[in-house]
């Protein structure tokens, strides 16, 4: 058995100089995951320039049982991407897999690598005239293999899907290091299992995406975005199901917030003001949005909130003037979780249910978190077309922390079996890395969950790709 | 080894009466596919009343290592729904599993069963003031588990996708007879690897499926649909582009269709005739919808068509002033199969490529069916929103089908030889069956065909399920 000092050598004549990183001015960042929840140790830090490299990294990894943590722009929530305390694993920056590789704009296809950021591929989509949906917080940082690898989902997925809809072809680097080339841009292809989507949401533990044609749109040229006072979560829904139909099915966001989300941005938030002048439980900020450039989607907007407050569903809106309300509408709804930071500690939960089930859900859940957590908040916003609320319970003025905290375990586990009991998922958008692999093996369908087994064996026999994410360690 | 009078007995006590056919008049069309191309003995035929029964077969022929052979509308192209010859399968008939189970109007979603006819699903969803998009020339006979186990493409692709992309959930009873219920409506499930979508398209080679959960969308209001004549095929993708950005990206129907299938439908088809003064080349069918109920659909179509016809790719057009109008335009679409029947013999193609890359497909293939099959002529006509092409070869007058299904081994090679220059699929929509099997050993990437032949092992590692199709049997 080589020693771990011949082991990096090797690795390092693999890579270019570039490519083996041992500043810890680079790497330390890359060793924990962005809320410094986790931190690892890895036998050496590589960022091959191109897939070939990828290609030989992996070989060797595989012929020498080195586990290996693939990384792009390390933005998840689950610890996906930081390798464990052994120093043992090797990490494994796809950042500098970072080009476009061709738009076709006929086609409506983007082809890029997967350490392109997210928001350099709607820029290039752009560019061209075209429109990339995929849409995040984190799309300044994160990169297109960790989108593609956790399933992204955002603001758009009411309209276009999580991040696996969009995608239509990928370069995957295998267990082995042999090339999987199928990075086609075909709409129809029926020749045999859907392998590719096998990897799409499977966190590197099957093999590293290097690159991936998506689905483009046509550029969006109207849009128009109201922020609402609805009556309750009940109201949101029915409202939600008016504009699908009355928009032309081009509701591209529909996010309910609660009014303790629009006090905390609008106390910590500079600039976040509330929009509405009476205060109101719940709130829908939605938009909708086309590439016609001439639609009068403001009018419309206002046409089926004329009616939806005629119906008693809405109490006030505002549908926004012009760019800079639209912008002041989505901060107040983007800097929810930094104001949750900013007022003190918060237990997270990213969940989802049947659409149709989410003000039953508010409702139940609700009230536990009343009656169980003296301590705490409950603040649950998120994307209500998608069925998916972070249910948060933020931690109440004097109470501390620890007091908060201490409840975690339990609440978590009230709040997922509800979910359970909803038909609902414990991680709608944020997948499942090192941090809920418990949960999954407590809720998901254990045949399922036997069959993941099954398809990792198959892809990966020796275990070498980020191994103990997801499904725990053999 | 129970010979196969005990066998069959022992299966005849898992169903009820009702299940288990022997009537040759209901089980001969049952043996043969739809086309009459294949045809096959069972050991017997059942038909069980609901996925508990399913589950009894499937245990007991996994036991006995009986080979299973799922059946629904048995509409298929490839042969995928018929057993071999050697009288030693069993045909397991979904037909009796018809139920819808639920709509959740909120959730836009309908669950149903497998042996549901799609267009009773179609009803179900418009009963409902929903919509469901799944739509193909035998929506009067195929059912649903047929259309996800072979991912169903149709008419609709290019705005909701294939069959795949409508499921957000199935009941699968496995090879050993355990059931998979992971039938939920959820829009956003990150929990582990995509196990659901291998079985969308495996035509019944890992599991049966018994129920889904489809996505639905809202209820159409208003349509448009053209009949137009446009250059070349270069200029049908330019108005493509064109139309899906006036149009708020609601194209829901963009067919290619060529001079040849116009004559041949007026020649055979009653009540068909060309909708245009002068003949052209070729021809668009293209139609926009929309749910709001007040869209002037038309207008915006002639706009587009107006610019389109300055700019030169289009010489003259038709915009369906009534549902009759509209009906025709369809009816001549439609029943392109049915004058090829009539015309002659036929050598058919069901093939993709990239949108932007029709054009030049069909000049280079069509170039070389020109110089190599003088007793034929190309009929290339489809899905071109979806790169989709039936690109076929008719029987020239003069010449015999035998004369042209002498060239026939010839033509598909060269044909498919051209499909892969293109990136393209030899099968877009129609799957492999046992009619492609060997032509997807000659054309898949041979990694990811060897990774289809990983998943088949793990998940059917008897082989009990639909053998030889798809994968060839080890």
């Amino acid at each position: 058995v080589p020693d771990a000092a011949s082991l990096i050598q090797q690795l390092r004549a693999l890579v270019d100089d570039a490519g083996f990183l041992t500043d810890p001015g680079r790497t330390a960042p890359m060793l924990r995951d962005h809320r410094a929840q986790y931190r690892g140790h890895a036998l050496a830090v590589v960022a091959p320039a191109d897939t070939a490299a990828v290609s030989r990294v992996l070989a060797f990894c595989n012929e020498h049982r080195i586990g290996v943590v693939p990384q792009g722009g390390n933005t998840g929530y689950c610890g996906g991407a930081t390798p464990d305390a052994s120093s043992s694993q090797l990490l494994l920056s796809l950042e500098r897999l970072d080009r476009v590789r061709a738009i076709d704009s006929a086609n409506y296809t983007i082809t890029a690598e997967a350490g392109c950021i997210l928001a350099k591929l709607q820029s290039a989509a752009a560019d061209a005239d075209l429109y990339l949906p995929l849409s995040l917080g984190a799309e300044g940082s994160c990169m297109l293999g960790g989108n593609l690898s956790t399933n992204a989902g955002g603001l758009n997925v009411i309209r276009y899907g999580m991040a696996r809809e969009l995608v239509l072809g990928l370069e995957v680097v295998l267990p082995d290091g042999r090339v999987l080339d199928v990075l086609t841009g075909l709409r129809k292809d029926n020749t045999g299992y859907d392998i590719k989507s096998l990897f799409l949401g499977a966190e590197g533990t099957l093999g590293v995406i290097t690159a991936a044609c998506l689905k483009l749109y046509p550029a969006l040229r109207s849009r128009a975005t109201a922020f609402v006072a609805v009556r309750d979560p009940a109201a949101a829904v029915a409202l939600l199901t008016a504009l699908r139909g009355a928009s032309g099915d081009c509701v591209s966001s529909f996010e309910l917030i609660p009014r303790v989300a629009v006090e905390l941005t609008s106390q910590h938030i500079p600039g976040v003001v509330d929009p509405l002048s009476a205060p109101s439980a719940w709130y829908v900020l939605c938009e909708i949005s086309s590439s016609r450039p001439d639609e009068p989607l403001d009018a419309l907007l206002e046409k089926t909130l004329a009616a939806a407050f005629d119906g008693g569903l809405v109490s006030d809106a505002a549908v926004a003037i012009d760019e800079r309300q639209r912008e002041l509408f989505w901060r107040l709804r983007e800097s929810i979780p930094e104001s949750q930071r900013k007022e003190g500690a918060n237990i997270k939960h990213d969940i989802s249910v049947p659409v149709s089930q989410v003000p039953r859900f508010i409702d139940v859940a609700g009230r536990w978190v009343e009656q169980h957590i003296p301590q705490g908040v409950l603040c649950a916003y998120g994307h209500l077309g998608d069925g998916n609320l972070h249910f948060n319970v933020n931690q109440r003025a004097g109470f501390t922390a620890a007091q908060l905290q201490a409840i975690e375990p339990k609440a978590k586990r009230a709040i997922h079996d509800f979910v359970k009991e909803f038909g609902g998922s414990f991680s709608a958008e944020h997948g499942i890395g090192q941090l809920k692999v418990f949960e999954l093996e407590r809720y998901a369908n254990p045949l399922e969950l036997e069959l993941m087994q099954r398809v990792k064996h198959a892809f990966d026999p020796n275990g070498i790709m980020n191994p103990g994410k997801v499904l725990r360690r053999p």
